[in-house]
């Protein structure tokens, strides 16, 4: 069971942290290959590979339409409309993370600014496999729609019968995506990168995936964009005296349930609570049908710190850098300012993980493994990108031409200060 | 000399686009190995291997500041006078990024939003040889010092003397950067992502380098975060009949005297304007002291396109996806739409590509190779996170247990609907 811990907060990750994935020496070769083959004989690579990877020889790539609507079968109609209900919740979020172009002036009629757009087309990279992945496609595929990109490509591998998860295609359904193929592993990251005679390559690549499909997506980065490589869920619940253990064991079940490589962990000033919290997860752990990964999670990744100050618990916290972190405090809304790295900031007793999960609208693709220290939630600027734009009046050029032409000259680049001069002698012939 | 090619737009980039740098076998085995190396051994590596691959042995990293002040008897007081005034318009034009964290309240009480904070930690790498570095340290410094960044390293290598570049110390100097380090290649990406006794890890890295450090970039992203892996330099000049063709070149001249592999081209729908730009060429190429790199570069990357359309001249554009893209033509503004992709786009006769790389204010670390499809200049937003902030009311969640844990259920995720059911169970109570 899980481990009660007192102590400071030095060390506090050390046992916890888990390594980046960056694969063994076979798999990154394995990985390597399989783009090399699909970069020099596209369509014919990714049938070859399907089937000598997912068991089945697929004759087309597309799902068809029919495929889809068969898909709805295996979703009731009450689950269906709370997913739409989902759905309106994540767009409206969302909604608020758009930006606008922008352009000042200064006095001598220069203007600048930057200019933003969508991208035009992104690949959403979906496993096959587990339950989870209604959620899964929203989450990565709204920001993508509100941002404005108008070309977006699903791909998910097929199963030995030849066809993908229908909870996937209810998902791209219901958020109107049309270009699905069926291709899974690092043989869709190629494709989605260095496209096919079917597959037109993408901008960016985005959505989970086992460690073929993480080594793909390191390997093709610079050549389109991707989103961060995920590792396993983890969350960190910061407890005062106060709080109801009961709730706190529940939410640390929710994480520990996904994976053996979930991390669940307490940090709290009050031993009593700690107890507690150990006792509740004891009871409730019983009740869970994945109570065994649960299980093995907390005793491997999972913990229960407590700290004689509530300092030293923010410590801790923020040397973990949790994806999700939980503040059941008295005052949550006093804490934010102390945490440093958060995926997302869950506050108070109602604030429950699963919450934010599926259903409030923040994206539940959220940074793992500490990178909360340097990077934030999926969300609508990864889909868009930037351009600086310059209008440089005649006149700040004449004013400013001896400056630009001597730091060009400093730098030692004389064909930069003559494209300036070039300009300030046949100009003032005007 | 440049070519003119008459074409439409397909293929046009098919000659030109270079790969991207994934380096051979061999000096992705030499990073792994360096980095190894880094995290086995820390600082005893980094003298070794600076020994090693710099030809020098150094007692210490840090760059003291004796040394620092000694640089500037290497840049005259005008020169270091002008940078400060460039200093101001970068900082003034990079504020302009700012963004607040925002939330919103719903009527049941729920508040979501996002909170946006610096990094805390990064580091700059800078190379060493070149004289154009002291605006490249201007450039990549101050958006991640506009963030609020408050920890920024910079790591550069030393010359067989055990020197680092003056202009690189004068340039940290001018900005207050003090914590300096004379270390420079794959090793210095590797203390960066790693830390060592001397240097403390950071949470991201920027700034350019050859195609080690470019390779070990790529190996610790994940543990870190990462700016882009830069290409050669790149312009595009879209030009209608009424321009000057002296300004055309002398533009495309100042991206090719960069490097061979710069890549310098003109689009224009004149035949006649694509025979004077190339005739200024010839001409001008002459008087620059780099004009053997100019010529290398125009001859194996340059091209001068005519189109029978305005339509045509756009596509190419879009294709070319340029790093630096000038809008030469009667009423540049009205283009700007029609523009997807471009790192910096210059409109007018005075914006001037050279005015962009120093002075005017946006950054000029600008996305190269096409990679302005997905990405954008280097600015605030790339040294800030996002963390999603969630307090849920009591009202909401009563409101909408059921149709949370229906997904959960769906998902078959029990203990995620528990954590749910156990609040409604208790709270009633309440």
């Amino acid at each position: 069971m899980i481990k009660i811990i007192e102590r400071k907060a030095q060390d506090a990750t050390a046992s916890l942290q888990r390594s980046i994935e960056t694969g063994t020496k076979e798999q990154r070769q394995a990985v390597w290959d399989i783009i090399e083959q699909v970069k020099a004989n596209g369509d014919r690579a990714l049938f070859q590979l399907t089937h000598q990877f997912d068991g089945v020889q697929l004759d087309t790539l597309n799902v068809s339409e029919e495929e889809i609507q068969e898909a709805y079968k295996f979703v009731d109609e009450e689950t269906v409309e709370t997913f739409k209900q989902a759905i309106t919740n994540i767009v409206q979020f969302h909604e608020k993370q758009k930006r606008e172009s922008w352009m000042y002036s200064n006095p001598n009629g220069t203007k600048l600014g930057m200019k933003l757009r969508p991208l035009q087309r992104v690949g959403l990279y979906v496993p096959g496999g587990t339950a989870a992945l209604l959620s899964s496609v929203l989450m990565t595929a709204i920001p993508a729609q509100v941002a404005g990109v108008q070309q977006l490509v699903l791909t998910t591998p097929p199963s030995k019968t030849g066809k993908v998860a229908p909870t996937v295609l209810v998902a791209a359904d219901l958020l109107g995506i049309r270009e699905i193929y069926s291709v899974g592993g690092a043989q869709a990251i190629a494709a989605l990168a260095y496209g096919t005679e079917t597959i037109k390559g993408v901008d960016k690549i985005v959505g989970p995936g086992n460690i073929y499909v993480a080594l793909a997506k390191r390997e093709v980065f610079g050549t389109v964009d991707i989103d961060m490589i995920a590792g396993p869920s983890e969350i960190v619940v910061l407890a005062d005296e106060q709080q109801n253990p009961a709730y706190i064991a529940a939410d640390l079940l929710s994480q520990a349930e996904h994976d053996v490589l979930a991390s669940a962990i307490c940090v709290t000033t009050s031993k009593e609570l700690a107890q507690d919290v150990q006792a509740e997860l004891v009871k409730q752990v019983q009740k869970l049908p994945r109570r065994e990964i649960a299980l093995k999670a907390l005793e491997q990744h999972g913990a229960i710190y407590v700290t004689e100050t509530l300092e030293e618990a923010l410590d801790i916290v923020n040397q973990l850098a949790p994806e999700h972190l939980e503040l059941m405090v008295e005052e949550p809304f006093e804490l934010l300012d102390s945490i440093h790295h958060a995926g997302a900031v869950f506050l108070g007793e109602y604030s429950s993980e699963p919450v934010g999960d599926y259903f409030a609208g923040p994206n539940h693709v959220l940074p793992t493994n500490g990178s909360a220290r340097f990077s934030s939630p999926l969300n609508v600027d990864d889909f868009m990108k930037k351009s600086s734009i310059i209008a440089y009046s005649k006149q700040d050029l004449m004013e400013n031409a001896d400056k630009i032409m001597r730091i060009a000259r400093f730098e030692e680049l004389e064909g930069h200060a003559q494209a300036i001069q070039i300009r300030l002698e046949q100009s003032s012939k005007d």
